[in-house]
């Protein structure tokens, strides 16, 4: 049925899990002090205590204040395959290193608790294989929204269901820079370098601004709630980097806000048969749908089920201490099976559904443009949308001195359609520029 | 450690596992639906077929359309004992009978997943006991708030931090009722006469009204959160039905909603030494805050906890689909544990907190009164209040005819102070009458 044939029995009720923490910057920090601090809570929880018996670190003589000179060492590889070793923390980031680092773990037979969406979004065929093959447990809840539960939720609360879409507000820094341009009206810039000056952005924004962090988060998310396997580059990706504040008020205007959206989805032929997609883009969602009033750094994740309806979880999903909070939830469920025996659930590909292409995928649109003023322009354009089959929902027009602004929302529309129109239109006499094609979310929820 | 002593090892993969369905009402009707329409996908994440091998209903012979007829039976306690039944589902409702029926499930070994609130509230120390001593899942995440999954986000999830407080919205019937007053101005009886010509209310609404459900969902979370026993009557438990048109009207003013919340709250005190108080009552929210924008029929949990910050769960709290969801995924993960063996994380009490009497507890005020109008009158009250050093945040005067009314909201005071203070004043001339004292909520959130 699945992959999991390993039946583990635990170490026995009191019994020490070893924990070897990869990484000691501020989310290693995090785990640490608070490791040590909530001790016996910890011990309680688990049902025996929880010790961290090494800190892998880049530079072993770096001071590091309450942690023991001895607990330090430069040499992960053989931390991890230490025998006193049950269970390893990675908080170190980057791909390539840590994937090596896991994978030993792993066919050691060691648990994995990691915070790593990069490593997951692109390996986790690889580290989930070798858990099963050695019938130990891989967790990554803080790779997904630091603290907000949603890889649990996917992965057990709504394990009796059947999960339609999951639409997430998943990167903290862009949605930021939306809200604050949003609200104080500044361009893209202004509002980028003020979330550079606060530190919610990195000195190199570009894998937030540019979608690449949210669409690690949509692989996963996406791979849990359809049981399929979807990577890193089966992600549709397109950042806010050309919203424009002319676009936020245009949006604002019409009563949407634009939102970074997570999005994955099932999608259903003529013929019943399933596929799923995964992508991130900018969005409009109406004022009145929870995502809308999602603001500042926040995260927000919303879930469509088949029984459940519609479920939304907010919090930080970032920070040193809300993905300390997750991780240490992993590693409490982690060391509860070390001691008690069992695994959690793992990786489940069993649906093995098909990607289906961006250009299938189906979507209303908010396209502005800047069109003639003359009569007959509307008719045009209008005539264009319908020789591809795409009706128009709303047409806005406002008139300029030369020049008219037309601002149309389509009826949904697939990506393909929507492309063939974009450049026919751009051909168009009438048709003087097109400004700006920002794709409509949230109102099926 | 914990009092969970026995290794669990599983049935092996493939192996089916043998359900008993306690209740074909609509939540059972739709569990028996679902697990049969979903048989594969059950399979494949349980890692064994999942098989309801019989369904206990109160007359048998009533026409159940889909249902075999050799499924069903008058004779729960038979069925529940048989030796085919590895998992026992209870969506029955009631307390003594489905606590008869359980205890005798788990103390023969088989594993429960029940959504009975009032039973769980009432006895879950009885039922967690005889779980940890057959070493089987006790299960209830549809207890509180149907598919929003905060019982396993309490249990998991948050099972490295430390909970500060839990503030829900767990009544659907309240909130439909609340925000109907606010939104149409409605009275309370006429909001719930809509409330139940639309189906939100039952025939007899005391226990919704009066929070009694609520308090039932406070005392799971609180238990949850803070690793301690809370009861049914450990809860302070305090209705809407004396929410006048009024008070909403004056709170909506004022910039609040009226919520009914279950608060589970973590105190310390000067020394440090910890307790925690449970209590269901109206409460003024800042219309800013998250669970003041929760409305019509839904549900929220707003969890703070150390580490992970503010966390908000969102959906619907009740209905046969989401509850059916919400059994399901507990039937999934029960179901692994007897495939794979291990257990889930039971019922742990280990911190066994005092229960703080409501007294102790420190909340802001908002009393609405009736005072002559002439000089002195706010000097004579602001002095009452400071006798008992309980100071005034803001205070707002509007004049009538012959009496003015005047609203203060306080700063944070004991409930003991409070009603020391209340009393006080219905004996000052200067009061013609209190007319409400509600509690505020959600601004330190």
């Amino acid at each position: 049925m699945t992959s999991q044939t390993k039946i583990r029995t635990g170490k026995g009720e009191g019994e020490a899990v070893g924990i070897a923490l990869l990484g000691f910057g501020t989310v290693g920090a995090e785990v640490f002090r608070l490791l040590g601090e909530n001790a016996d809570a910890f011990a309680h929880r688990i049902g025996g205590p929880a010790e961290i018996r090494g800190v892998a670190v880049q530079n072993k003589n770096k001071l590091r204040p309450g942690v023991p000179k001895d607990l330090l060492t430069d040499d992960a590889k053989a931390l991890v395959m230490r025998d006193d070793i049950d269970l390893v923390v990675e908080v170190i980031g980057g791909i390539d290193y840590p994937r090596e680092l896991l994978l030993a773990a792993l066919n050691a037979g060691k648990s994995v608790v990691t915070a790593n969406k990069a490593l997951v979004a692109a390996h986790a065929d690889e580290l989930a294989e070798a858990a099963d093959r050695a019938g130990v447990d891989l967790y990554f809840e803080a790779a997904v929204a630091a603290a907000i539960p949603v890889v649990g939720m996917l992965r057990r609360s709504l394990a009796g269901d059947q999960v339609q879409r999951i639409s997430g507000i998943v990167n903290g820094t862009t949605n930021f820079i939306l809200d604050a341009m949003e609200t104080t009206g500044a361009s893209y810039e202004d509002a980028l370098a003020e979330a550079t000056r606060l530190g919610y952005a990195e000195a190199d924004p570009t894998a937030d601004v540019e979608g690449h962090d949210a669409a690690s988060k949509a692989a996963i998310l996406a791979s849990l709630g359809f049981y399929t396997r979807v990577t890193f580059d089966d992600v549709y990706c397109e950042g806010i980097s050309s919203i424009t504040a002319d676009d936020i008020a245009a949006a604002k205007k019409a009563g949407y806000s634009i939102k970074l959206l997570a999005i994955c989805e099932r999608l259903r032929d003529e013929d019943g048969n399933e596929s799923v997609n995964a992508r991130v883009h900018p969005t409009l969602v109406p004022k009145d749908h929870p995502l809308a009033s999602v603001n500042k750094s926040y995260n927000a994740i919303f879930v469509e089920a088949e029984a459940a309806g519609s479920l939304m979880f907010y919090g930080n999903g970032a920070g040193g201490n809300p993905t300390a909070s997750a991780v240490l939830g992993d590693v409490v469920g982690a060391a509860r099976n070390i001691v008690h025996g069992g695994r959690a659930p793992g990786e489940n590909t069993y649906a093995n559904l098909p990607i289906a292409p961006f250009g299938e995928v189906s979507t209303r649109y908010h396209i502005d443009m800047e069109v003639a003023d003359r009569t007959g322009v509307l008719a045009a354009i209008s005539a264009l949308f319908a020789k591809h089959n795409v009706s128009l929902r709303t047409v806005r027009q406002e008139d300029g001195d030369d020049t008219a602004r037309l601002i149309v929302v389509t009826h949904a529309a697939t990506e393909a359609e929507l492309e063939a129109i974009v450049s026919e239109l751009s051909t168009l006499d009438e048709v003087k520029a097109v400004h700006s094609v920002i794709r409509l979310g949230g109102e099926a929820l």
